[in-house]
C-alpha cells in the first residue's frame, strides 16, 4: 500500500482548521482557558418525532486514547508545515475534561446539549470532528432502526446491510446503533464478536448454485446445520423452491428444525401469502417466514397492510445508510469561554439564519415527567445553577413562540446528563450493551403515541427556562451593539 | 469499553451465511473446487452518465491479510457454536485466489464485471461481503466526486464532509475515493497523512467567539499562520465581517499572505456578490471567495447561474454521504464452478425479477475506443475464451433490445482488467494516488460530452458478444428445463 505513514491515532481524525485555531489559541496563551461546547442537533432526521442517543462509548474510546503519535507530530511538522515549539506543545496534549452526556439509549429531541464538553479551549476544540463524525452516524442509525421497529412491532427484524454500508466502520457500528434502537440482530459476524450480539444467517443463493439444484443443496446445509431455513428464490420461488424446502424438510423430519424459508426477490406480498399456504397445507404451521429485499419502514407498512405472511424482517441498505436521510446534522457549538479574569462569559454565534443562533451559556438539561401518567411533559434547558427538581409548578414556554407556555405541576425533573469522564478519566462504566438496548426500549413508555407515529408525529417540547431565555436576549443584544459600534466607527456600511 | 474480544481482524466482517455455506461446502469435500465470482453493480447512482472505480486498495489490503485470529475461531466455537474440525479448517484458511479487477479511476458502467475473482470456492465465498462494502462505498464516492467536478469546472473543489459521514472509515476512505473522482483536497488531516491528499482549513465561527470579536480573532491568527482566509459570517458578513477582514488584511499588509474570506451561511449568491464588490474595492482584486453551506451539484449549478462570485467550493455532507442516493447496489455472484470431473461449468441466478438474471461463465471486459477520434463505442463483455483485439469489424448489439446493433471497425480493444491477485500475492503496485486521480480525470476525454452530463445523460453501451449472449440464453434453457423436470415429477404447482 501506498500509505505515507502507519495509521497509528486518531488525533489527526479532525478538520485542519482546528489545528490551525488552536496554534492561535496556543500563541496568545488563550489555550489553556476553560470552554465549554456543547453538542447537539438542530432538526430529527426521517420526519421522526424522537432520536435514539447512540455514540458514546466510541466517543470515550476516542477522548481516553486522545494524543498525537510520533507519525502524526512528523506529518505536521515536515509535511504541512507547522512550526517545531507548535509541535512540542502538540506532543503534551491530551484530553483533561470533564464530560457530560446522555447515556445510550437515551430519547433525544432537536436543539438540547446531547454531550457538554467542559475543558481547555485547545482540548475541546481538536475533538470537535471526531465527536460529530461518531455521534452524527450512531444516533442517525439508532434512530432509524428504532423507527423501522415501531412498525415492525412484535414481529423480528434484522440488520442485514453490511454489503452496503459506507465503509466498514459504519457496517459494525451502524449495526450496534440498530440495535439499540431495537433491531433484533445482524448478519455481521464482527459486529456479534465485537458488541456481542445475536447474529442470524442461514444461506445464499451461490449454495443453490453450487450444488445446481435446490434439493442437494438443503440436503447438504441440513448435514451440518439442525437450525434450517431454506433460501427459496434461486430459480422458481412457488414452483421449484418452496415446494423444495417442504420436500427436504418431511425427508428429514426430526433430524432437522425446520425453521422456515427466505423469500429475497420479486412480490413479497403475493410470494408469502402463497408460500404460506403451502407450509400450512404440508402441515408445517410453525415454519416462519422470512424476506429481505430493498425493506423500509414504508414497504413493510404496506406489505402489513397488504396481508403478507412475514415471520422475520431483514433489513439492509435503507436501515444501515439511513437512505432518506443520510446523515443528521449535529453541530458542536462553543457556549462559555473563560476571560482574562478567570471569570467564565458566556458567548454566542449568530446567524442571518435564524435557526443558527445559538443559545449561550453553560446549561442543563432536565426532562419533565408527569408523577400520575408517566408519561415526559417535554425536555426543559436551563442555566446551570438553576435546579428546576424541587420546584412545585413549571412554566414551560415555546422556545420560538414564546407566547405559547403551560404550567407543569407534580412533575419529575429527570437530569439527563450524566458525567462521564472527569479531569480526562473516564468514570462512566457503559452499560452491557442488551441493558441500554432494553433501556431504549422502556424510554418509549414515556412518549405519548402522538410522539411515536411514523407520518407527522406531533412535535415534542423541548423550552428555555425563562433565565436561559433573557440570557439568550442579553447575548443577542450586546452582539448587536457591538455591530452598530463597528459601523459608526468604520463609517456607512464599513 | 465492552467489548468482548479485541478487534484484532477482518476476516469475521462478513455475513454469517457466507460461513455457513463455507461449512456445507467443506463438509461435502467441495471447499476447494475453483469457483468465479464476478462483482458488478446493474444501476448508476445519482442518475450520472459514468461511474468511477475505487475501493482496490483497501479489497486488496483486506485480502492479502486475510485471516481468522485466534479470538475469531474462539467467538465462532464457543458462543456461535461451530464444531472443532470446521474451526481447525477455518484456522487453515487464507485468500490463495487470482483476482482481475478494473484499476482505480477507471469509468465503469452497469453490467459489466468489475472485479472478477478465481479462487476456491469457499475463499471466493468468504471474502464477498468486504469486497462489497468497500467497492459499494468508495465507488459511489469517486462517482460523487467526480460528478460534482463536472459542474464545478476549473474552481476548487474541497471536501469539508468529516462531521457528517457515516463513521471513521467513510470519512477518510470516502475523501480518498472523492480526490480519485478529481476533488482537490480535504479538511480531513488524517486522510492527508494517510494517502497524501491536499488538506485545507482555516479556522471557524469559535475563533471568533473566543477572543469576542472579529478584528482581535484575525489579527490573531495571521500571527501564526501566513496564509490567511477569514471567515466572515460570525455575526453580520456584510456589516462586520467583510469590513473587518479587510481592515485586518490592509494593516497587515505584507506581513500575510491576505488569500481571501469564507462564507459559510446565508444567501450565498448575494452575498458573494456583494463580497467581491467590497474587496474589489478595497483593491483586493485577487482575493478568494471560499463557499460552503449544504452544497451539492444542484445547488452548485444554480448558484453558477445567479452569478454568485466563488473561487472556491467546499462540499460536505451531499458529498461524504452521496446523500440522494447513499448507497452503490454492487453485487458479487458466481457465474462458474468446477464440476466433480474437474470441469469448469457455468452457472446462473434466475429471479421474477428480471435485471436480477446474472451472465453465466467466466468473461472478459474490453473498452471499444474509436482509434480516429479517441473516444470510446462502448463496453463489450465476452467470453474470457474470445479476443476482440484483433477483429476488423465488431458487432456490438443492445444487451436487452437486442435488435439494436451496430458495426464497429478501426478501433482498440482496450482489456478492463488487471490480474493484481496471483495465487494470493498481491502482483499490482497501486500508483501513487495523484497518479490515479489523473487517470481518472483523463479517462473522461474518452467519453462523448452526452454521457458526461450531470440531467439525463445518454446512455453508455455495455453490449454483450454474441457467444456471450448465446451461452446465457442456454443456461437460462437449462434451468427453465429443470423446472419443468421438477413439476413433471412433483406433480401439479407442487
Amino acid at each position: 500500500m501506498k500509505i505515507n505513514y502507519p495509521d497509528d491515532g486518531l488525533a489527526l481524525h479532525t478538520d485542519l482548521y482546528q489545528i490551525n485555531m488552536v496554534e492561535a489559541y496556543w500563541a496568545d496563551n488563550m489555550h489553556e482557558r476553560k470552554a465549554v461546547f456543547e453538542l447537539f442537533f438542530r432538526k430529527l432526521p426521517f420526519g421522526n418525532g424522537y432520536g435514539v442517543f447512540a455514540g458514546l462509548e466510541r466517543c470515550l474510546d476516542y477522548l481516553r486514547n486522545f494524543h498525537f503519535t510520533d507519525s502524526d507530530l512528523a506529518y505536521l511538522q515536515d509535511e504541512l508545515g507547522y512550526r517545531e515549539d507548535f509541535i512540542a506543545y502538540l506532543r503534551t496534549v491530551r484530553f483533561t475534561g470533564n464530560v457530560y452526556s446522555m447515556v445510550e439509549g437515551e430519547l433525544v429531541f432537536p436543539n438540547e446539549p446531547i454531550i457538554r464538553i467542559e475543558s481547555t479551549l485547545a482540548e475541546a476544540q481538536l475533538v470537535e470532528t471526531a465527536l460529530l463524525n461518531i455521534v452524527n452516524y450512531q444516533t442517525l442509525i439508532a434512530t432509524k432502526g428504532s423507527r423501522i421497529k415501531q412498525v415492525i412491532k412484535d414481529e423480528v427484524a434484522m440488520e442485514f446491510g453490511s454489503r452496503r454500508a459506507q465503509e466498514m466502520d459504519a457496517a459494525i457500528w451502524g449495526t450496534r446503533a440498530a440495535y439499540i434502537g431495537g433491531i433484533d440482530g445482524t448478519s455481521n459476524v464482527r459486529a456479534g464478536k465485537m458488541f456481542g450480539i445475536p447474529v442470524t444467517g442461514t444461506h445464499a443463493h451461490s449454495l443453490v448454485q453450487a450444488y445446481k439444484n435446490e434439493y442437494e443443496a438443503f440436503h447438504s446445509y441440513a448435514k451440518r446445520h439442525k437450525d434450517c431455513v431454506f433460501l427459496v428464490d434461486t430459480y422458481n420461488t412457488l414452483k421449484t423452491g418452496v415446494p423444495t424446502a417442504i420436500k427436504v424438510a418431511k425427508e428429514l423430519g426430526d433430524k432437522i428444525n425446520f425453521i422456515g424459508i427466505r423469500l429475497d426477490s420479486g412480490d413479497i406480498s403475493f410470494l408469502s401469502k402463497e408460500a404460506r399456504k403451502m407450509l400450512d397445507q404440508a402441515g408445517f404451521h410453525d415454519a416462519k417466514i422470512v424476506v429481505s429485499n430493498d425493506l423500509d419502514e414504508y414497504t413493510i407498512l404496506n406489505l402489513k397492510a397488504q396481508g403478507a405472511k412475514v415471520d422475520s424482517w431483514g433489513i439492509g441498505t435503507k436501515l444501515i445508510t439511513g437512505y432518506d436521510q443520510p446523515a443528521l446534522g449535529a453541530v458542536y457549538k462553543i457556549v462559555s469561554i473563560e476571560n482574562e479574569a478567570g471569570v467564565m462569559e458566556d458567548t454566542i454565534k449568530i446567524s442571518s439564519t435564524t435557526e443558527k443562533v445559538t443559545t449561550p451559556g453553560q446549561k442543563k438539561l432536565y426532562r419533565i415527567i408527569d408523577k400520575e401518567n408517566g408519561k415526559a411533559e417535554g425536555d426543559y434547558i436551563t442555566m446551570h445553577d438553576e435546579d428546576p427538581t424541587h420546584e412545585e409548578r413549571l412554566k414551560m414556554f415555546h422556545p420560538v413562540h414564546t407566547f405559547v407556555s403551560k404550567f407543569v405541576t407534580n412533575f419529575e425533573a429527570k437530569d439527563l446528563h450524566v458525567k462521564v469522564i472527569e479531569n480526562g478519566q473516564v468514570i462512566y462504566d457503559i452499560p452491557e450493551l442488551s441493558k441500554v438496548r432494553e433501556y431504549a426500549h422502556d424510554n418509549l413508555d414515556l412518549l405519548w403515541e402522538e410522539y411515536k407515529r411514523s407520518l407527522n408525529p406531533e412535535e415534542y417540547p423541548v423550552d428555555l427556562s425563562q433565565k436561559c431565555w433573557d440570557n439568550k436576549m442579553r447575548n443577542i443584544q450586546e452582539i448587536k451593539e457591538m455591530e452598530h459600534n463597528f459601523i459608526d466607527q468604520n463609517g456607512g456600511r464599513y
